[in-house]
């Protein structure tokens, strides 16, 4: 068994959560803050057979990898000579997955 | 020692955080939701020594061990035939608990 | 690779995150409750590398081990004779830090 501990961006953890229910893997959703991805992030818990830990893995990189993405920054509003407001580039998306071993899984 | 994560559900926390307080083993509270129980749920974090693993799994299994119980349905309200409500049997409680190896405990 | 889960108090805790982002440690911060310390307290996930455990602890231990600190209670507000109020000493901070074994940690 492996306890897998997901840290992924919140605009992903709807769909990633989805995945995990569609493919019936069990997983505990933590409100967590900051720190390893630099906007909001949600955390799951995950208690799994070693032979599944790739299928997760797999899953978690489709929804959640890192990717870029055209945003259209917000009007300037302070005054200032009125620009156009052209998009740009950002990366968004991005997620750490840290595997423990873990030694018993009891239900009751 | 040992880490033990244990998910339960809501309705069986505060007696299970009784029974900790009790018995003197120290532990910390996350907020969860959803996922490996239906309703929601609390985490507690344990950190214990190997031989006092069987205890705490005792503790857990008398207070949070998955029950039928019964419950009267809420009145139908929508317009239709009023039926009378009879009390119907749903399963209440279970936890889930992962016992992870653990290297070193600190306290500073 | 390890897991540091890292409980301390509130009143520590974003002291500790900024020497955590000065020294480039990643970290997740959960909201975390009661138990371990009497009073409030956060949790940091930590996935950090053997040889850089010891300088994670150190960090620790300067912002938030156990020390003694003089308080003024409140004055007495229920009718009895006017005491004046002396400060007392009370102890504040402490942490504790569970160290885990880590398979691996990914970055998507
Ligand atoms: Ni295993
Ligand atoms: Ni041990
Ligand atoms: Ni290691």
């Amino acid at each position: 068994m492996k306890l897998l501990i997901v840290i992924i961006q919140n605009k992903d953890a709807n769909k990633l959560q989805s995945q995990f229910v569609k493919n019936n893997i069990q997983q505990t959703k933590l409100s967590t803050t900051g720190g390893f991805l630099k906007s909001g992030n949600t955390t799951f818990m995950i208690g799994i057979k070693d032979e599944r830990v790739q299928e997760v893995l797999d899953l978690i990189k489709k929804v959640s990898r890192k990717r870029e993405q055209y945003m259209t920054p917000p009007v300037n509003l302070d005054g200032g000579v009125s620009d156009a407001s052209y998009p740009v580039k950002i990366e968004v998306g991005g997620s750490i997955v840290m595997e423990m071993p873990m030694d018993n899984l009891y239900h009751f």
